[in-house]
Formats: C-alpha cells, structure tokens, sequence
C-alpha cells in the first residue's frame, strides 16, 4: 500500500530531524570545540576544509546551469557572489575569509592554495558533492544543500568556545563563522521552500530525505579522514616511502 | 627549462614505481595477508570492496562511451564482459564471483546487494573512479586503471595466505582471485600500450603519473575507510543515534 505524502510541515520536521547526524556530532568536531585538538589538528582541519570552500561556488556554478528558472537562479547566484566575492566589491568573500582563517591558525596562503595538505579522502568526499550537484536536476542539488539548517549552530559554537580555547589564534581569522550566520540562514530558506514544494509524494520526500543524508555523509567522511590521519596519525602512505606523494590536479 | 620527455622505457618505469604506494602496503591489507583480520573486518572488506566491483563495468563502459577509436573499443569491451559475464554464457562473471566470496565468508546475497554495509568513505572514493572516467578523455581514464599493474602480487598473495590463516572460508569463494591472476595481466598490456602511446611530452608524462596516483589514492582511501570503520571501530553515526541510517541510493 503506497504510504500518504507527509504535509509540508511533517516533511520539513523529517528534514531538520537529519540534524541529528550533522557532523556536529562527529567526535573530531566535539573535541575541537571542547578545545582538546592540537595546533596541528586545526590546522589540518582549516587546511582541508578550505577545499570544500573552494568547491562550494563550483558546486551552485553547476545547479544555475542545470536551472532553466530564471526567478531560481536571479537568487542562488547570490551564493556564488557570498564565496567568491566580486571583481570591485570591498566585501569579503568566503573563500578569502576562509583563507585568512587559515593564516591566522599559522598557515600560509601558498601552502593552502597548492593543495598540500589535502587528504584523498576529503577531495572524495566534496567532489562527491560537486559531482551530484552536476548531474542531479537543480532541485535535488538544492535539497543536497539543506545541511545549511544545521549550519548556524556549528559556526556560533566556534565562536563561542575557539577564542577561549585556541588563544594563539589571531581572532580576526573568525570573520567566515561570523558572517555565516546570517548568509546561512537565508540560504536554508531558500532552499527548504524548493525542497517543501518540489517533492510531494512520499516517495520523492523519502528520496529528500537521502539526498540529504548523502550530504551530511560527505561531512562526516570528511570529519573521519581528517581524524584517521591527524588525530589517529594515520596520513596516507606515511612511512612507506621516502619521496613527497603527489596528489596534485583535480580529477 | 623544459624538461626532456622520458623514453617509453623510463615512462614504464616511472608508472611501474607508482607500485611503491598500492594498497598491498596498506596496514590492513597487511593485517589481512598475515591474517590478523577478524571475521567481521574481513566481511567488511568484501561487503565494501563489492561496491568497488559493481562500478567497475560503469567505469569501463564510460570509457568506451568517450572512446571514437573502434579497434580501443573492441578490445575494452571484454572488460565488461568478464565483470558482468554474458546471457547464456556459463562463465563466470566479476561480479558474480565476488558475489560467492561474500556467501564463502558468511554474508547473505540480500545484505550484499542491498548496500547496507557499505561505508560513505568507500561510496565516494569509488564513485570519483566513475566520475572521472566519465569526464576524462578514454586514455586518460586507461591510463587511471594501470594499479591492473600489481593486481596480479596482491591477488597471489591473497591465494597463499587465506587459506591456512581464515580456514572458515569456503575456498570455492577465491574463484575471483584466480581468475583475475591472468585477466588483470592480459587488461595491463592494452592499458599501458594506450599509455606510452599517447603521453609523450614529460609534461604529460608527469600528468599520467598523476593520475595513476590518483587511482591509487582511490584504492588507498578505500582501505582507510574500512579501516578506520572495522579495525578502529569508528563507523559512521555510531552510538549518536538509535535509528537506521540509511545510506542507500546512489548519488
């Protein structure tokens, strides 16, 4: 027997119950937060969150070109102008924010930018996200970005705790968590309505529901390979030979 | 200055050095080859490694989907033949072979194929496999499945070693090991051809380069993930939530 469609208002409950698995969660997460990560581990955090960062813009690049709505993508555009800033605008975009964060936890901007220390398997994980938001309809992709619910949550808890916890680090760098917090909360507006209106049967909710447990696996896939290699010291191929392992080019 | 290209013959053995980072050095592959793996983690590996098999057919029908070179196409195409095996024929497919060492270790057909143990990790690494066989050109996608190179040693060392260390395995499930010995060396020649023919400045023989080590950072990452899940204990979610994760669809 087909299952009655939930009403907009239970769909959108099924939805932000999926927080409980948003990567605030994740252990590595609990523990930078509570202040017990080493200056090495947030900086191998920062360092491979920024590639997530510089994927965002790309990722909402790819859903404006698969969005034959001209009202959708007047909108979401706005997304690619918050992260990649604009030729002539004093405004700080995200990814400029993010690699002052960088800086400011003691890395350099040319250590960042080559990929140095980006982990396989958190390029895996957001080309995951890049590459769903290609081929999936414009919709689906909007549903992908719905971890924005949880978002806010997670920037003001950096907030809250990393300038007590984490003294050495130069407060300005906070600027991105900062600014999120209200960027994020209207994105997820945005994004909740296309998502409440497009799917209506049960079916298609429960599909909503996976594609947005697919994005929080991508967060959490990141959180693991950022833990298995700084907190348990597990980086790839440490130990097994002598010459710098290339993982250079965006494939 | 620019560099020199590389003779063919330095080329192999710029590719061939690339063994140095494949995953028969992983720790767990290690652990499992002296047989220090317990049952779950080696049920673990073929459940995950299952997913790994099923894209492999995609993959290569990508490549033939990129590929305008008719003579390429008549020899890649026994790539899915042996994966997917073919109606009315009594040999034994990929996929169904690895289906009967899944059974061989204990797990059911059901559990197999419906993905429920497959890890987020393995489903990323894997589906950037795919992905960029789909987007690269048919020799760059060759070029990225030349680990076919060590396959056969870590097949070898599969068949000498499980069955004195795992004696709870029923032995008909090593068919796929056996069977692979002389499939991958027959895919390695046609491979590595393709290869050395079309990579002939040092600049696009240090881009072959990179993109083996992507695929090697595939197979690496795989390992990681199961790792960091079976031997570590880490799965994802785990002890944050009483329900279900669902984690099905592929996206």
């Amino acid at each position: 027997m087909l299952k009655p469609a939930w009403t907009k208002e239970e769909f959108e409950q099924q939805l932000r119950a999926k927080g409980a698995y948003y990567h605030i969660h994740h252990p590595f997460h609990k523990r930078m937060n509570a202040g017990h990560c080493s200056k090495e581990e947030i900086q191998g955090w920062v360092a491979n969150r920024l590639y997530y960062q510089m994927a965002i813009p790309v990722k909402d690049a790819a859903i404006l070109a698969n969005c034959e709505d001209q009202e959708v993508r007047r909108t979401w555009i706005q997304r690619l102008i918050d992260h990649d800033g604009r030729e002539g605008d004093t405004s700080l975009g995200g990814i400029e924010a993010w690699l002052r964060l960088g800086e400011a936890v003691g890395l350099n901007r040319d250590e960042l930018l080559n990929e140095f220390h980006i982990l396989p398997g958190v390029k895996f994980a957001v080309n995951a996200y890049v590459n769903f938001a290609r081929r999936a309809s414009w919709q689906e992709a909007a549903c992908s970005s719905l971890t924005e619910m949880f978002a806010p949550e997670i920037h003001q808890s950096r907030l809250d705790t990393w300038p007590t916890h984490y003294t050495w680090i130069n407060q300005e760098g906070f600027t991105y968590f900062q600014m999120r917090l209200g960027q994020a909360r209207r994105d997820v507006e945005h994004g909740l309505q296309i998502t409440l209106d497009h799917f209506v049967t049960r079916n298609q909710q429960e599909r909503a529901l996976n594609i947005l447990q697919f994005k929080i696996d991508i967060l959490w896939s990141i959180a693991d390979a950022i833990c298995f290699a700084y907190e348990y010291g597990r980086k790839p191929f440490d130990g097994i030979a002598n010459q710098q392992v290339c993982h250079t080019g965006r494939f």
